[in-house]
Protein backbone atom coordinates (compact mmCIF):
# COMPACT_ATOMS: atom_id res chain seq x y z
CA UNK A 1 0.00 0.00 0.00
CA UNK A 2 1.91 3.36 -1.13
CA UNK A 3 2.48 6.17 2.14
CA UNK A 4 1.49 9.67 2.16
CA UNK A 5 4.64 11.66 2.96
CA UNK A 6 2.97 13.91 5.67
CA UNK A 7 6.41 15.82 6.03
CA UNK A 8 10.06 15.70 5.35
CA UNK A 9 12.74 17.06 7.79
CA UNK A 10 15.98 17.43 7.44
CA UNK A 11 17.93 16.25 11.12
CA UNK A 12 21.48 15.18 11.89
CA UNK A 13 22.86 15.29 7.92
CA UNK A 14 19.47 12.94 6.84
CA UNK A 15 15.68 13.08 6.42
CA UNK A 16 12.98 12.13 8.77
CA UNK A 17 9.89 11.22 6.90
CA UNK A 18 6.42 11.40 8.51
CA UNK A 19 4.14 9.00 6.82
CA UNK A 20 1.09 7.58 6.67
CA UNK A 21 -0.56 4.79 4.95
CA UNK A 22 -3.85 2.55 5.04
CA UNK A 23 -3.16 -0.53 7.34
CA UNK A 24 -5.18 -4.24 5.98
CA UNK A 25 -4.43 -5.37 9.61
CA UNK A 26 -5.92 -2.27 11.31
CA UNK A 27 -8.49 -1.61 9.21
CA UNK A 28 -7.37 2.32 9.77
CA UNK A 29 -4.63 4.94 8.80
CA UNK A 30 -1.34 3.92 10.70
CA UNK A 31 1.24 6.78 11.27
CA UNK A 32 4.71 5.94 10.68
CA UNK A 33 8.28 8.36 11.01
CA UNK A 34 10.92 6.86 8.83
CA UNK A 35 14.55 7.80 9.10
CA UNK A 36 16.75 8.06 6.18
CA UNK A 37 20.27 8.59 7.07
CA UNK A 38 22.99 10.19 4.86
CA UNK A 39 24.52 7.21 3.90
CA UNK A 40 20.98 5.93 2.42
CA UNK A 41 22.17 7.05 -0.77
CA UNK A 42 20.31 6.49 -4.28
CA UNK A 43 21.15 3.01 -4.73
CA UNK A 44 22.93 1.94 -0.99
CA UNK A 45 20.98 0.22 0.68
CA UNK A 46 20.72 0.81 4.76
CA UNK A 47 19.62 -1.64 7.35
CA UNK A 48 16.93 -0.85 9.32
CA UNK A 49 16.40 -0.42 13.07
CA UNK A 50 12.66 -0.47 13.97
CA UNK A 51 11.82 1.04 17.45
CA UNK A 52 8.72 -0.07 19.40
CA UNK A 53 7.26 2.67 21.77
CA UNK A 54 6.05 2.64 24.62
CA UNK A 55 2.53 3.03 26.02
CA UNK A 56 0.69 6.34 25.37
CA UNK A 57 3.29 7.15 22.80
CA UNK A 58 2.92 8.03 18.80
CA UNK A 59 5.64 8.32 16.45
CA UNK A 60 6.47 11.38 17.28
CA UNK A 61 7.79 10.83 20.93
CA UNK A 62 11.04 9.18 19.89
CA UNK A 63 11.56 10.73 16.70
CA UNK A 64 11.74 14.23 19.26
CA UNK A 65 13.37 12.88 22.12
CA UNK A 66 15.16 9.74 22.16
CA UNK A 67 18.06 10.96 19.96
CA UNK A 68 18.10 7.68 17.60
CA UNK A 69 18.81 9.60 14.98
CA UNK A 70 22.42 10.81 15.92
CA UNK A 71 23.52 7.74 16.25
CA UNK A 72 21.81 6.28 12.90
CA UNK A 73 23.17 8.62 11.41
CA UNK A 74 26.58 7.86 12.57
CA UNK A 75 26.24 4.17 11.96
CA UNK A 76 24.71 4.36 8.39
CA UNK A 77 21.48 2.62 9.15
CA UNK A 78 17.49 3.60 8.79
CA UNK A 79 15.28 4.08 11.98
CA UNK A 80 11.16 2.77 11.95
CA UNK A 81 9.20 4.13 14.36
CA UNK A 82 5.56 2.72 14.02
CA UNK A 83 2.57 3.80 16.57
CA UNK A 84 1.68 2.37 19.23
CA UNK A 85 -2.09 0.97 18.47
CA UNK A 86 -4.17 2.00 15.49
CA UNK A 87 -6.32 5.51 15.88
CA UNK A 88 -9.96 5.84 14.89
CA UNK A 89 -10.89 2.86 15.47
CA UNK A 90 -14.12 4.27 17.49
CA UNK A 91 -14.49 1.40 19.66
CA UNK A 92 -16.53 1.58 22.51
CA UNK A 93 -13.36 2.72 25.62
CA UNK A 94 -11.34 2.77 23.17
CA UNK A 95 -9.89 6.44 24.05
CA UNK A 96 -10.80 5.47 28.75
CA UNK A 97 -7.56 4.65 29.81
CA UNK A 98 -3.91 5.31 29.15
CA UNK A 99 -2.67 1.96 29.72
CA UNK A 100 -5.43 0.05 27.54
CA UNK A 101 -6.60 0.62 23.86
CA UNK A 102 -5.73 3.54 21.88
CA UNK A 103 -1.67 4.06 22.51
CA UNK A 104 -1.16 0.82 24.02
CA UNK A 105 -1.35 -2.06 21.11
CA UNK A 106 1.00 -4.20 23.46
CA UNK A 107 2.18 -5.02 19.73
CA UNK A 108 -0.44 -8.14 19.88
CA UNK A 109 -3.28 -9.50 17.30
CA UNK A 110 -6.51 -9.14 19.64
CA UNK A 111 -8.73 -12.04 20.05
CA UNK A 112 -11.33 -10.61 21.73
CA UNK A 113 -13.98 -8.47 20.20
CA UNK A 114 -14.34 -5.49 19.80
CA UNK A 115 -10.70 -5.32 19.57
CA UNK A 116 -9.59 -8.45 17.37
CA UNK A 117 -11.66 -6.13 14.56
CA UNK A 118 -8.54 -3.48 14.81
CA UNK A 119 -6.02 -4.46 17.46
CA UNK A 120 -3.85 -6.38 15.33
CA UNK A 121 -0.46 -4.57 15.65
CA UNK A 122 1.56 -8.27 16.13
CA UNK A 123 0.56 -8.56 12.53
CA UNK A 124 0.86 -5.20 11.53
CA UNK A 125 4.31 -4.29 12.71
CA UNK A 126 5.99 -7.91 12.38
CA UNK A 127 4.80 -8.23 8.39
CA UNK A 128 2.54 -5.24 7.14
CA UNK A 129 4.27 -2.55 8.10
CA UNK A 130 8.36 -4.25 6.82
CA UNK A 131 6.20 -5.34 4.08
CA UNK A 132 4.91 -2.14 2.85
CA UNK A 133 8.00 0.41 3.57
CA UNK A 134 10.46 -2.73 2.00
CA UNK A 135 8.16 -1.86 -1.15
CA UNK A 136 7.95 1.74 -1.28
CA UNK A 137 11.69 2.02 -0.26
CA UNK A 138 13.05 -0.95 -2.27
CA UNK A 139 16.12 0.87 -3.14
CA UNK A 140 16.87 2.56 -0.21
CA UNK A 141 16.16 0.09 2.52
CA UNK A 142 17.47 -3.20 3.07
CA UNK A 143 14.74 -5.90 3.92
CA UNK A 144 17.86 -8.56 4.49
CA UNK A 145 19.22 -6.72 7.42
CA UNK A 146 16.62 -5.74 10.36
CA UNK A 147 17.26 -5.35 14.39
CA UNK A 148 14.45 -4.32 16.27
CA UNK A 149 14.39 -2.47 19.36
CA UNK A 150 12.02 -0.49 21.94
CA UNK A 151 10.96 0.80 25.01
CA UNK A 152 8.47 -0.40 27.99
CA UNK A 153 5.58 -1.72 26.03
CA UNK A 154 7.45 -1.32 23.06
CA UNK A 155 10.69 -3.49 24.91
CA UNK A 156 8.35 -5.92 25.35
CA UNK A 157 7.21 -5.66 21.89
CA UNK A 158 10.67 -6.09 20.60
CA UNK A 159 11.39 -8.69 22.46
CA UNK A 160 8.43 -11.22 22.21
CA UNK A 161 8.71 -10.19 17.99
CA UNK A 162 11.88 -11.46 18.27
CA UNK A 163 11.42 -14.61 20.22
CA UNK A 164 8.82 -16.01 18.07
CA UNK A 165 10.30 -14.94 14.81
CA UNK A 166 13.78 -16.59 15.13
CA UNK A 167 15.68 -15.44 11.76
CA UNK A 168 13.70 -12.04 11.05
CA UNK A 169 15.77 -9.55 13.09
CA UNK A 170 19.38 -9.68 13.59
CA UNK A 171 19.37 -8.27 17.02
CA UNK A 172 17.36 -7.49 19.74
CA UNK A 173 17.08 -4.68 22.20
CA UNK A 174 15.18 -3.41 24.72
CA UNK A 175 15.00 -0.03 27.33
CA UNK A 176 13.03 -0.67 30.85
CA UNK A 177 10.52 -3.43 29.06
CA UNK A 178 7.56 -5.08 30.58
CA UNK A 179 9.46 -8.43 30.52
CA UNK A 180 6.89 -10.97 31.91
CA UNK A 181 3.30 -9.14 31.22
CA UNK A 182 0.80 -12.21 32.30
CA UNK A 183 2.41 -11.13 35.95
CA UNK A 184 2.31 -7.39 36.45
CA UNK A 185 -0.72 -5.00 35.98
CA UNK A 186 0.18 -3.44 33.15
CA UNK A 187 0.55 -6.83 31.25
CA UNK A 188 -2.75 -8.41 33.14
CA UNK A 189 -4.88 -5.59 31.91
CA UNK A 190 -3.87 -5.62 28.23
CA UNK A 191 -3.90 -9.50 28.18
CA UNK A 192 -7.41 -9.29 29.56
CA UNK A 193 -8.60 -7.42 27.53
CA UNK A 194 -7.24 -8.32 24.47
CA UNK A 195 -6.77 -12.41 24.91
CA UNK A 196 -9.23 -12.61 27.64
CA UNK A 197 -9.03 -12.84 31.17
CA UNK A 198 -9.72 -16.66 31.55
CA UNK A 199 -7.21 -17.71 28.69
CA UNK A 200 -3.98 -17.69 30.94
CA UNK A 201 -2.51 -20.13 28.55
CA UNK A 202 -3.37 -18.08 25.60
CA UNK A 203 -0.95 -15.51 27.43
CA UNK A 204 2.20 -17.52 27.30
CA UNK A 205 2.51 -17.31 23.79
CA UNK A 206 2.73 -13.52 23.81
CA UNK A 207 4.68 -13.17 27.03
CA UNK A 208 8.67 -12.77 26.65
CA UNK A 209 9.73 -14.45 29.87
CA UNK A 210 7.39 -17.76 28.74
CA UNK A 211 8.41 -17.39 25.23
CA UNK A 212 11.92 -17.67 26.05
CA UNK A 213 11.76 -21.03 27.83
CA UNK A 214 10.98 -22.55 24.23
CA UNK A 215 13.78 -20.17 22.35
CA UNK A 216 15.66 -22.41 19.62
CA UNK A 217 17.58 -19.42 17.91
CA UNK A 218 21.07 -20.09 19.56
CA UNK A 219 22.86 -16.84 21.40
CA UNK A 220 20.07 -14.16 22.23
CA UNK A 221 21.59 -11.21 20.51
CA UNK A 222 19.82 -9.19 23.63
CA UNK A 223 20.73 -6.08 24.95
CA UNK A 224 18.34 -4.91 27.98
CA UNK A 225 18.50 -1.68 29.80
CA UNK A 226 16.91 -0.66 32.97
CA UNK A 227 17.35 1.98 35.26
CA UNK A 228 17.34 1.85 39.27
CA UNK A 229 15.50 5.11 39.78
CA UNK A 230 12.50 3.87 37.46
CA UNK A 231 9.37 4.01 39.68
CA UNK A 232 7.76 1.39 37.28
CA UNK A 233 10.91 -0.94 37.93
CA UNK A 234 10.08 -0.56 41.68
CA UNK A 235 6.50 -1.45 41.27
CA UNK A 236 7.10 -4.62 39.57
CA UNK A 237 5.42 -4.00 36.47
CA UNK A 238 8.59 -4.27 34.89
CA UNK A 239 10.03 -7.46 36.26
CA UNK A 240 13.29 -7.46 34.14
CA UNK A 241 14.43 -10.37 36.79
CA UNK A 242 11.77 -12.57 35.86
CA UNK A 243 13.08 -12.69 32.29
CA UNK A 244 16.63 -12.93 33.09
CA UNK A 245 15.42 -15.94 35.77
CA UNK A 246 13.74 -17.23 32.32
CA UNK A 247 16.79 -17.57 29.81
CA UNK A 248 19.28 -18.76 32.80
CA UNK A 249 17.03 -21.77 33.28
CA UNK A 250 16.36 -22.13 29.64
CA UNK A 251 19.75 -22.28 29.25
CA UNK A 252 19.83 -19.74 26.72
CA UNK A 253 23.41 -17.48 26.19
CA UNK A 254 23.43 -13.84 24.83
CA UNK A 255 21.27 -11.69 27.40
CA UNK A 256 23.06 -8.63 28.27
CA UNK A 257 20.66 -7.48 30.61
CA UNK A 258 22.46 -4.05 32.50
CA UNK A 259 20.92 -1.73 35.30
CA UNK A 260 21.67 1.66 35.40
CA UNK A 261 21.85 3.41 38.57
CA UNK A 262 19.45 6.14 39.09
CA UNK A 263 17.99 6.45 35.72
CA UNK A 264 14.64 6.47 35.36
CA UNK A 265 11.56 5.41 33.00
CA UNK A 266 11.53 8.81 31.00
CA UNK A 267 13.05 9.63 27.51
CA UNK A 268 16.08 10.98 29.65
CA UNK A 269 17.06 7.54 30.44
CA UNK A 270 16.35 6.20 26.65
CA UNK A 271 18.64 9.33 24.79
CA UNK A 272 21.27 8.22 26.85
CA UNK A 273 21.74 4.97 26.16
CA UNK A 274 19.86 5.04 22.34
CA UNK A 275 24.13 4.93 20.77
CA UNK A 276 24.84 1.61 22.62
CA UNK A 277 21.71 0.12 21.32
CA UNK A 278 22.16 1.65 17.76
CA UNK A 279 25.76 0.14 18.08
CA UNK A 280 24.12 -2.95 19.23
CA UNK A 281 21.97 -3.14 16.18
CA UNK A 282 24.84 -2.37 13.86
CA UNK A 283 27.03 -5.03 15.32
CA UNK A 284 24.72 -7.68 13.74
CA UNK A 285 23.36 -5.39 10.98
CA UNK A 286 26.55 -5.34 9.40
CA UNK A 287 28.14 -8.25 10.53
CA UNK B 1 18.24 32.84 47.55
CA UNK B 2 18.03 29.43 47.43
CA UNK B 3 16.69 27.30 44.78
CA UNK B 4 14.52 24.56 45.80
CA UNK B 5 15.02 21.37 43.66
CA UNK B 6 11.63 19.91 42.31
CA UNK B 7 13.56 16.37 40.47
CA UNK B 8 17.24 15.07 39.78
CA UNK B 9 17.08 12.85 36.64
CA UNK B 10 19.89 10.70 35.52
CA UNK B 11 20.74 11.19 32.36
CA UNK B 12 24.46 10.73 30.22
CA UNK B 13 26.05 10.05 32.69
CA UNK B 14 25.56 13.59 34.46
CA UNK B 15 21.95 14.67 36.64
CA UNK B 16 19.98 17.46 35.52
CA UNK B 17 18.41 19.39 38.18
CA UNK B 18 14.67 20.93 38.23
CA UNK B 19 15.25 23.97 40.45
CA UNK B 20 12.92 27.30 41.31
CA UNK B 21 13.83 30.55 42.95
CA UNK B 22 11.96 33.35 43.85
CA UNK B 23 13.04 35.95 41.79
CA UNK B 24 13.82 39.78 42.72
CA UNK B 25 14.18 40.83 39.11
CA UNK B 26 10.45 39.47 38.40
CA UNK B 27 8.63 39.23 41.46
CA UNK B 28 8.05 35.75 40.57
CA UNK B 29 8.74 32.21 41.17
CA UNK B 30 11.11 31.33 38.04
CA UNK B 31 11.96 27.31 36.63
CA UNK B 32 15.72 26.79 35.64
CA UNK B 33 16.95 23.55 34.70
CA UNK B 34 21.04 22.91 35.69
CA UNK B 35 22.29 20.19 33.63
CA UNK B 36 25.85 18.78 36.10
CA UNK B 37 27.91 16.37 33.52
CA UNK B 38 29.54 13.60 35.02
CA UNK B 39 33.37 15.97 35.41
CA UNK B 40 31.12 17.91 37.74
CA UNK B 41 32.52 15.63 40.83
CA UNK B 42 33.23 17.62 44.50
CA UNK B 43 35.46 20.13 44.29
CA UNK B 44 35.81 19.83 40.59
CA UNK B 45 34.68 23.23 38.92
CA UNK B 46 33.36 23.28 35.57
CA UNK B 47 32.39 25.96 33.32
CA UNK B 48 29.19 26.77 32.33
CA UNK B 49 26.97 27.22 28.86
CA UNK B 50 23.58 29.44 29.69
CA UNK B 51 21.03 28.38 26.56
CA UNK B 52 18.14 30.58 26.24
CA UNK B 53 14.92 29.69 24.87
CA UNK B 54 12.40 30.64 21.86
CA UNK B 55 9.25 31.94 22.31
CA UNK B 56 6.52 29.44 23.93
CA UNK B 57 9.18 27.44 25.83
CA UNK B 58 10.16 26.37 29.18
CA UNK B 59 13.23 24.77 30.62
CA UNK B 60 11.89 21.67 29.67
CA UNK B 61 11.80 21.91 25.53
CA UNK B 62 15.09 21.77 25.48
CA UNK B 63 16.52 19.77 28.32
CA UNK B 64 13.86 17.02 26.43
CA UNK B 65 14.66 17.52 22.36
CA UNK B 66 17.90 20.11 22.54
CA UNK B 67 20.82 17.07 22.90
CA UNK B 68 23.02 18.97 24.34
CA UNK B 69 23.46 17.35 27.66
CA UNK B 70 25.27 14.49 25.13
CA UNK B 71 27.85 16.92 24.60
CA UNK B 72 28.17 18.47 27.62
CA UNK B 73 28.38 15.62 29.22
CA UNK B 74 30.79 15.07 26.79
CA UNK B 75 32.65 18.04 26.85
CA UNK B 76 32.43 18.61 30.72
CA UNK B 77 30.51 21.64 31.21
CA UNK B 78 27.55 22.39 32.92
CA UNK B 79 24.35 23.82 30.95
CA UNK B 80 21.74 26.07 32.51
CA UNK B 81 18.28 26.43 30.87
CA UNK B 82 16.31 29.04 32.52
CA UNK B 83 12.81 30.19 31.22
CA UNK B 84 11.48 32.33 29.07
CA UNK B 85 9.20 34.84 30.96
CA UNK B 86 7.86 35.08 34.26
CA UNK B 87 4.84 33.06 35.06
CA UNK B 88 1.92 33.95 37.30
CA UNK B 89 2.23 37.63 37.23
CA UNK B 90 -1.48 37.83 36.24
CA UNK B 91 -0.94 40.55 34.22
CA UNK B 92 -4.10 41.60 32.01
CA UNK B 93 -3.27 39.87 28.74
CA UNK B 94 -0.45 37.98 29.68
CA UNK B 95 -1.72 34.93 28.25
CA UNK B 96 -3.27 36.11 24.97
CA UNK B 97 -0.25 35.80 22.85
CA UNK B 98 2.15 33.23 22.21
CA UNK B 99 5.07 35.84 21.08
CA UNK B 100 4.07 38.49 23.50
CA UNK B 101 4.10 37.94 27.39
CA UNK B 102 4.00 34.83 29.52
CA UNK B 103 6.57 32.74 27.40
CA UNK B 104 8.26 35.63 25.08
CA UNK B 105 9.62 37.78 27.39
CA UNK B 106 12.13 38.62 24.89
CA UNK B 107 14.97 38.89 27.41
CA UNK B 108 14.72 42.62 27.39
CA UNK B 109 13.56 45.00 30.78
CA UNK B 110 10.33 46.58 29.97
CA UNK B 111 10.00 50.04 30.83
CA UNK B 112 6.45 50.25 29.52
CA UNK B 113 3.52 49.47 32.24
CA UNK B 114 1.96 47.19 33.15
CA UNK B 115 5.04 44.84 32.01
CA UNK B 116 7.82 46.85 33.59
CA UNK B 117 6.64 45.64 37.22
CA UNK B 118 7.65 41.89 36.33
CA UNK B 119 9.45 41.35 32.51
CA UNK B 120 12.42 42.41 33.92
CA UNK B 121 14.42 39.36 31.80
CA UNK B 122 17.69 40.82 30.98
CA UNK B 123 18.06 41.83 34.38
CA UNK B 124 17.13 38.38 35.35
CA UNK B 125 19.30 36.57 32.85
CA UNK B 126 22.26 38.62 33.00
CA UNK B 127 23.02 39.47 36.20
CA UNK B 128 20.38 37.70 39.43
CA UNK B 129 20.20 33.59 38.12
CA UNK B 130 23.94 33.51 37.00
CA UNK B 131 24.67 35.19 41.04
CA UNK B 132 22.28 32.71 42.54
CA UNK B 133 23.33 29.57 40.91
CA UNK B 134 27.08 30.54 41.36
CA UNK B 135 26.24 30.99 44.58
CA UNK B 136 24.41 28.05 45.70
CA UNK B 137 26.82 25.67 43.59
CA UNK B 138 29.77 27.66 44.32
CA UNK B 139 31.84 24.02 44.53
CA UNK B 140 30.20 22.72 41.46
CA UNK B 141 29.91 25.81 38.56
CA UNK B 142 33.05 28.08 37.80
CA UNK B 143 31.17 31.78 37.68
CA UNK B 144 34.59 32.98 35.75
CA UNK B 145 34.04 30.58 32.91
CA UNK B 146 30.68 31.08 30.99
CA UNK B 147 29.59 30.92 27.82
CA UNK B 148 25.65 31.65 25.92
CA UNK B 149 23.75 30.18 23.24
CA UNK B 150 19.90 30.09 22.57
CA UNK B 151 17.27 29.60 20.13
CA UNK B 152 15.33 31.96 18.01
CA UNK B 153 14.21 34.76 20.57
CA UNK B 154 16.66 33.18 22.91
CA UNK B 155 19.27 33.48 19.77
CA UNK B 156 18.74 36.75 19.39
CA UNK B 157 18.46 36.89 23.75
CA UNK B 158 22.30 35.59 23.69
CA UNK B 159 23.25 37.83 21.19
CA UNK B 160 22.34 40.89 22.74
CA UNK B 161 23.50 40.07 26.27
CA UNK B 162 26.73 38.84 25.39
CA UNK B 163 27.20 42.31 22.84
CA UNK B 164 26.17 44.31 25.59
CA UNK B 165 28.47 42.89 28.42
CA UNK B 166 31.69 42.39 26.61
CA UNK B 167 33.54 40.12 28.80
CA UNK B 168 31.08 38.54 30.60
CA UNK B 169 30.86 35.72 28.45
CA UNK B 170 33.76 33.60 26.64
CA UNK B 171 31.12 33.58 23.38
CA UNK B 172 28.13 33.36 22.15
CA UNK B 173 26.47 31.12 19.38
CA UNK B 174 22.52 31.11 17.72
CA UNK B 175 20.43 29.03 16.40
CA UNK B 176 17.92 30.97 13.84
CA UNK B 177 17.84 34.24 15.79
CA UNK B 178 15.87 36.52 15.29
CA UNK B 179 18.78 38.89 14.34
CA UNK B 180 17.16 41.90 13.87
CA UNK B 181 13.91 42.28 15.50
CA UNK B 182 13.28 46.21 14.88
CA UNK B 183 13.13 45.33 11.65
CA UNK B 184 10.47 42.18 11.73
CA UNK B 185 7.33 40.97 12.63
CA UNK B 186 7.59 39.07 15.94
CA UNK B 187 10.52 41.90 17.38
CA UNK B 188 8.06 45.07 16.37
CA UNK B 189 5.62 43.49 18.55
CA UNK B 190 7.37 42.68 21.25
CA UNK B 191 9.48 45.91 21.71
CA UNK B 192 5.90 48.22 21.35
CA UNK B 193 4.57 46.18 23.95
CA UNK B 194 7.48 46.41 26.42
CA UNK B 195 10.08 49.27 25.05
CA UNK B 196 7.20 51.38 23.42
CA UNK B 197 6.10 51.76 20.24
CA UNK B 198 6.88 55.07 19.73
CA UNK B 199 10.61 54.93 20.90
CA UNK B 200 12.76 53.56 18.39
CA UNK B 201 15.84 55.03 19.78
CA UNK B 202 15.31 52.98 22.75
CA UNK B 203 14.80 49.51 20.47
CA UNK B 204 18.16 50.11 19.34
CA UNK B 205 20.12 49.55 22.23
CA UNK B 206 18.04 46.17 22.50
CA UNK B 207 18.93 44.69 18.62
CA UNK B 208 22.16 42.75 17.99
CA UNK B 209 22.19 44.25 14.45
CA UNK B 210 22.35 47.69 16.11
CA UNK B 211 24.51 46.65 19.15
CA UNK B 212 26.98 45.54 17.17
CA UNK B 213 27.61 48.55 15.27
CA UNK B 214 29.53 49.68 18.41
CA UNK B 215 30.88 47.18 19.19
CA UNK B 216 34.41 47.23 20.91
CA UNK B 217 34.90 43.88 22.24
CA UNK B 218 37.47 42.53 19.37
CA UNK B 219 37.16 38.78 18.00
CA UNK B 220 33.22 38.42 18.07
CA UNK B 221 33.99 34.96 19.15
CA UNK B 222 30.29 34.33 17.34
CA UNK B 223 28.81 30.82 15.67
CA UNK B 224 25.56 31.09 13.92
CA UNK B 225 23.06 28.61 12.38
CA UNK B 226 20.33 29.18 10.60
CA UNK B 227 18.16 26.58 8.07
CA UNK B 228 17.41 27.13 5.06
CA UNK B 229 14.32 25.73 4.59
CA UNK B 230 13.77 27.57 8.32
CA UNK B 231 9.48 28.91 7.27
CA UNK B 232 10.37 31.85 9.94
CA UNK B 233 13.71 32.58 8.13
CA UNK B 234 11.45 32.83 4.76
CA UNK B 235 9.37 34.83 6.47
CA UNK B 236 11.96 37.48 7.57
CA UNK B 237 11.08 37.13 10.89
CA UNK B 238 15.28 36.47 11.32
CA UNK B 239 17.10 38.67 9.61
CA UNK B 240 20.66 37.17 9.46
CA UNK B 241 21.44 39.10 6.79
CA UNK B 242 21.09 42.08 8.19
CA UNK B 243 23.27 40.95 11.48
CA UNK B 244 25.80 39.58 9.00
CA UNK B 245 25.93 42.82 6.71
CA UNK B 246 26.02 44.95 10.10
CA UNK B 247 29.33 43.40 11.25
CA UNK B 248 31.10 43.36 8.01
CA UNK B 249 30.03 47.09 7.92
CA UNK B 250 31.24 47.59 11.77
CA UNK B 251 34.67 46.12 10.53
CA UNK B 252 33.85 43.12 13.20
CA UNK B 253 35.87 39.79 12.73
CA UNK B 254 34.81 36.73 14.51
CA UNK B 255 31.37 35.39 12.82
CA UNK B 256 31.05 32.39 11.63
CA UNK B 257 27.34 32.31 10.15
CA UNK B 258 26.27 29.32 8.48
CA UNK B 259 23.09 28.08 6.24
CA UNK B 260 21.91 24.73 6.73
CA UNK B 261 20.55 23.43 3.67
CA UNK B 262 17.13 22.28 4.56
CA UNK B 263 16.63 22.39 7.92
CA UNK B 264 13.75 23.84 9.89
CA UNK B 265 13.10 25.92 12.72
CA UNK B 266 12.34 23.34 14.95
CA UNK B 267 14.46 21.15 17.54
CA UNK B 268 15.25 18.30 15.18
CA UNK B 269 17.58 21.49 13.50
CA UNK B 270 19.30 22.23 16.70
CA UNK B 271 19.97 18.98 18.03
CA UNK B 272 21.02 17.96 15.19
CA UNK B 273 23.92 21.51 15.58
CA UNK B 274 23.88 21.08 19.32
CA UNK B 275 27.26 19.05 18.98
CA UNK B 276 28.93 22.34 17.50
CA UNK B 277 27.51 25.00 19.37
CA UNK B 278 29.25 23.27 22.62
CA UNK B 279 31.98 22.28 21.26
CA UNK B 280 32.30 26.16 19.94
CA UNK B 281 31.82 27.08 23.52
CA UNK B 282 34.10 24.47 24.96
CA UNK B 283 36.58 26.16 22.68
CA UNK B 284 36.73 29.28 24.72
CA UNK B 285 35.47 28.15 28.31
CA UNK B 286 38.76 25.64 27.83
CA UNK B 287 41.11 27.73 26.66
Amino acid sequence: MAFETKAIIATFGGKLLKLSHQSTSTGTPMAVNLYLPPAALPGAKVPVLIYLSGLTCTPENCSEKGFFQAHAARRGLALVYPDTSPRGADLPGEADSWDFGAGAGFYVDATRAPWSAHYRMETYISSELPAALFSAFADTLDGERVSITGHSMGGHGALTLYLKNPGKYRSVSAFAPIANPSRCPWGEKAFSGYLGAEDREEWKKHDATELVKGWKGGDLKALVDVGTGDNFYMQGQLLPENFEKAVKEAGVEGLVLRYQPDYDHSYYFMSSFAGDHVDHAAKYLFA
